[in-house]
């Protein structure tokens, strides 16, 4: 704990390596949680798994 | 918000479509939210990462 | 299987009530499932555990 | 009801089969439960997908 | 990792505390797993936040 | 989309503001993502609903 699951778009790896660092860093300075406690899963999904207001994201232009 | 997370076995596009629709637009009536405030996310597994009853999907009939 | 969790802000238990029948029977109209399969979580959170653009929804008018 | 889903890396088929037996009989034993009620999902990420201490899996080796 | 995620009609302390030591003994068994990297969390819903079929817990003998 | 959910102890809300603010900008920074894109959910635990090694937290000190 803390555990961090992020619901997202595919993304390249040397974003999320970016990303899991600065998340796991402010988990850090804000909580003073110990960085070796802090987990982060990337939940990936394409367009053909995500609506947002009832359009399939594949049928609509990504945000 | 809301966001909504099916897991569920595999589906067609064109099924997934249809239920993002009407649960989108389930949100609107019953809730009033705003169509766009609704997300849903698909999260399908297949017979080797579900168990029920303590037997695995791909060792019985899928419901 | 299916499992349907719902994460949103507080409602009241009618609309639950309501939200819940109509989910359910778009996966029996539109997969053709059993009614009895389908399961639905409502995971609620209010304005302090929930954020949208950096800003708690405390801070804000709810969507 | 109960749903228990499990993050973790890939495991062979078999390891999953007797993991979620076991799971489900515990379960059973403790709370007195229907087998047939307990649901286990899988929901594997690779190393590419998780980070721990702000460094991903696959630059680090798994635990 | 694991984490383990179990949804589920609040329960009594004493058996959360065998079952979270079963499950993890069983992920030491099976998969070898080291006990210490085992995180098991219990998220409950009592009758007003779960339905099935349709039917609201609350509305139900619950299972 | 993104949805991040994050399992915790729970936490001063002045702290929630401050780590829900520092994990949008990494989005919008690292992601190129916008801002209102991005939403934040709490899911605090109590050490009566987590267990690590198969302890529950409530009978061990917090990490």
């Amino acid at each position: 704990m803390p555990i961090v699951t992020i619901q997202q778009f595919p993304r390249p790896l040397e974003q999320k390596r970016e990303l899991a660092r600065r998340i796991t860093q402010a988990f850090a300075e804000v909580y003073g949680a110990e960085e070796a406690s802090v987990q982060v899963f990337f939940s990936e999904v394409d367009g053909e798994d995500w609506a947002k207001g009832g359009v399939m994201g594949c049928d609509r232009k990504p945000e």
